[in-house]
């Protein structure tokens, strides 16, 4: 069982994941070519991952079978564990619980093929429909506090084998830290101005145009005035909404089709790099505490982080959470958007 | 100049190195060896540095000539700068601020020697007197509120071209976000229990044995309950301190020795990895914020952070700031203690 420890100081969670110990010599840095041979991704190859969670598949197939266009599966490696009580306790000063939560993988074709963006848009568009289908079951589960989706493409990206395009959640039995920080800056900000921090930033990146990557449908890419990293990209919804699960079919649509553009620009203008994208959207739970419902309603705005991996986090990074980014964003924004594709 | 820009959302500040300006086709991945030729850090090779900040060096013996033994100089592709006036300053929802602090290099020996723990015990002292030196010289410009010392060891965690054994520090004109985080956190411990949470920590370790790696003279190395990285490893001084520049020459001895020795099983158990360290201290000014002061010397406890780079960070952690760890610390401190050098 994986167990979740609470660092005592800075309050912040670690998955100690003791089932995949590693020893010294486990630690072998491979820069090296990813595996390609007998992906378990593949249309066919059904019986070679773990029993399919959830699949959007043609009328008459069955599970675990051919015929699917979307398809989730449980992690080999889960580093959460659905089965079993969380089982919270102290333990001197320290704070610890049992692994609980869900770990999937969203196959995103079934066909092999290693980048999001070289698919049609009907079919990122059912990818969304699928990361909404596993919130809204997930989020019956009353343990589970949140879901994260996110893309590691590339070896450099945390992808490990198979160079088919896929994407994973994780969910997990408390409220991630830099969740909690993004819900109470926004927070913070709206006490103060009455108004969402992410619509105040929309509309004057759109009056001032320089760091906008494209327009397209309801939404918008923005390489972010304090990017972390060059060429980071946000793409978020013009009208305000903290829940992405709550888009209409032609949004969902919309979207399929930024998250194409934006990621085949980056795809052209940065020679096919390693990246992560993250889905950042509203936690479950918000009706519980009748007290902050309203509040995420109004002050948070979701939208998706995409973070091309193309320099390193040093000693400075790591000590300070100050990051050194060597290519201001009206130039990554300005490239961006010359580049076709 | 480079630029200090805050997130409207998280408060997080990043330093655009305008300057540096990189272009997509500038990103090119290399994980190639460094070169080694012509090390411009070696003893009699002092004009190719810039002029010399600091140095410890023999009676007699003149500035940016040989005879030194630690020489301090200021980085040649520096992130912030001396010159120049802070100003502070909104841009609609955005802050900002010029790059003005410091960014200097500890040249650690004049021989062309890589990993700090080959270096015998009194030269390592000699690098710890520096820092000293360093920090008690750059508080006296009120501009400057932190000087974070780290280590960048091996193209993984970040160093670039030469190995040879060098620290850096930067000093900034914010405090960092991570560094705010560890005092308010250590003060809310002090707060409801009136006693250090380190103090408290190192009791428990003390009392445990399980995840202690070393104890010498007057410190202590410790697998961190909640290790965010495998071999993950803290050094602390067993007797309550908030400001390590005031460490008595004994303790700085003590000091030296025990960094040589946790680095040594580390680069012997992992086949000389990859590594950050970061020394973790109070910042200036404390006097200045009367109210402040004393809570600091009382609840905040000076230590370094040893991190070896042996995973990747991936989606999942960029988008939760939650840390997966594949090695149980138990584990990791037990193999430490195993590893004879």
């Amino acid at each position: 069982m994986p167990q979740l420890r609470r660092d005592p100081i800075t309050g912040r969670w670690v998955i100690i994941a003791a089932e995949r110990a590693k020893r010294p010599e486990d630690f072998v840095v491979s820069q090296g070519e990813m595996a390609d041979d007998g992906c378990p991704f593949c249309e066919g190859k059904e019986k070679n991952t773990p029993t399919e969670i959830f699949a959007i598949r043609a009328e008459g197939t069955k599970p675990d079978k051919p015929g699917w266009k979307v398809r989730v599966v449980p992690s080999i490696a889960p580093i959460l564990r659905v089965e079993g009580e969380l089982n919270r306790h102290g333990k001197g000063v320290y704070d610890l619980m049992n692994g609980i939560g869900a770990h999937e993988v969203i196959i995103e074709t079934p066909e092999h093929i290693a980048h999001l963006c070289d698919l049609p848009v009907e079919q990122i568009k059912a990818v969304i429909d699928t990361y909404t289908r596993r919130m809204q079951d997930l989020e019956k589960d009353t343990r589970l506090k949140y879901v994260l989706i996110f893309k590691n493409y590339g070896a450099i990206a945390g992808s490990t084998m198979y160079k088919h395009s896929r994407s994973q959640l994780i969910a997990t039995p408390v409220n991630p830290k830099l969740v909690k920080e993004e819900l109470a800056g926004a927070k913070r900000y709206f006490d103060y101005k009455d108004r969402c921090v992410f619509c105040d930033l929309l509309k004057q990146e759109m009056d001032a145009q320089d760091r906008i990557i494209l327009e397209m449908g309801g939404f918008i890419a923005v390489a972010p005035f304090a990017s972390r990293f060059p060429f980071e990209a946000w793409i978020l919804p013009k009208a305000h909404s903290c829940d992405f699960t709550r888009m209409s079919e032609a949004e969902k649509t919309d979207l399929a089709g930024m998250l194409k553009h934006t990621l085949a620009k980056l795809k052209k203008a940065l020679g096919d790099p390693p990246y992560n994208f993250i889905f950042h959207t509203a936690p479950f739970r918000r009706a519980k505490t009748a007290g902050s419902w309203k509040t995420i309603e109004e002050d948070y705005h979701w939208h998706i982080e995409i973070i091309p991996r193309l320099t390193r986090v040093a000693g400075f990074e790591w000590g300070s959470g100050v990051y050194i980014n060597p290519t201001p964003p009206e130039e990554a924004a300005k490239y961006l958007r010359a580049t076709d594709f």
